[in-house]
């Protein structure tokens, strides 16, 4: 959103706010992004595969991290209340449950060792500068901002069912164990996307809030896109992988 | 520096220590990425060489910013005197002088708005994360490790050395004056690196300093080669330019 054509006295209407941010989701979303066009459909061979759950995890190991913050800033028992779901979703309530231990399912299948995995030694430094730049992002801006920045989940149901199906059909490496992460997010994203999407249109109510939330979800894509940006460039075209990263061995 | 292999009770020499540090130089300093040998044998056009210049403002303008926040935890007037000069080199005596100012000429001598320039609008995702990381970690990190990071600059000479004769003899968009900012680094550089050399081989006194020093100038490498790998992807192979991202008119 550049500021300089906005009339910041211009309050949108909800409607119109929500069609903003959708439109964000329809020209940013990761799910445009080459690479996963090539995941999905299976135009990769097992080791990008494991170079893609190998720096995602990075991702999923950090999501709870992100959300703790976020949580650290909100005054309302209420809210925390709501919030304190996404950590659980991720942490599970006992050892060997929830989505980290999903993601082990996947890189289990992968054939990847779950100790190089949890050391997140082989991940690319820009899997590491993008997640890490979501974690601060949400520490150093607004409650607002920090909250609305995982509206990318209004998009991700869509993305999960095609990623299930093209890669169950697409790679033999592939079973439904493997891909219960993703099973299990069809049914928990939405409602928590609901809830922040109902959130930003109630609780931003100036056009320059308007701009934050729309900022925030720009930001966001930004951080997915980055992570795909590497992995694509690293494993896959012109696949010059950084010194120290996971080279695959297949 | 996998830990696992370490011996944490065995200090090195300073002999070995220096070499360490030089072997990771000469092993991940971003002299080897093929973005700046492209760079360096004219192999890219006025548009690749714009996103390169654009996109290494948002490093050259946070170095400040970064130096700033290392002094910011200097307990010793001394050690802040010495630290001092780096902003002055960057930020100079007064307006229109020091190192900022002298990549403008680089990128007014190429063709960018400089107002585009300085609103980093247009600077790549990864390029903003890359570079944060780094200002991040030098506010996270033992003081130490946030001044020992800028071990890069052990390399920067004969880099800058490559690039200035490279550049002049391979782009006919190119001229002294537009190259002047790496005139300058050749002096200012080697003795800054050769202090902070003098610092990391005094001061790391355990051998887990040493490695922090070791890892702190890996980091550091890192952040140099995320900032290519964006590059290289987005404007050269296979050359998706992200949402949002400049776009080269030629």
């Amino acid at each position: 959103m550049s500021q300089q054509t906005i009339d910041l006295n211009k309050l949108m209407t909800k409607k119109e706010f929500e069609t903003c941010l959708r439109k964000i989701g329809e020209t940013r979303y990761h799910n445009l992004h080459p690479f996963h066009k090539l995941l999905h459909e299976g135009k990769l061979n097992k080791g990008q595969v494991q170079a893609w759950a190998l720096n995602r995890y990075y991702y999923q190991c950090s999501i709870p991290i992100k959300d703790s913050a976020v949580m650290s800033r909100m005054k309302e028992p209420d809210l925390r209340r709501i919030w304190r779901k996404r950590i659980l979703d991720h942490d599970g309530e006992s050892t060997g449950s929830g989505g980290i231990e999903r993601w082990y399912k996947l890189t289990d299948g992968l054939g990847l060792d779950r100790e190089y995995v949890k050391s997140t030694d082989g991940i690319l430094s820009t899997t590491r500068f993008a997640v890490d730049a979501y974690v601060n992002f949400v520490k150093e801006r607004s409650l607002l901002e920090a909250i609305t920045s995982s509206l990318t989940e209004l998009f991700a149901p869509s993305i999960h069912k095609e990623r299930i199906a093209g890669m169950l059909e697409n790679y033999d490496f592939i079973n439904d164990e493997i891909m219960s992460y993703f099973k299990k997010r069809l049914t928990q994203a939405p409602d928590d996307a609901q809830y922040v999407l109902d959130y930003a249109l109630e609780n931003a109510q100036t056009r320059q809030e308007q701009e934050d939330v729309c900022n925030a979800l720009i930001f966001k894509t930004q951080v997915l896109w980055s992570m795909l940006d590497a992995l694509h460039f690293s494993y896959y075209e012109p696949g010059i992988i950084p010194p120290g990263a996971f080279v695959p061995k297949e």
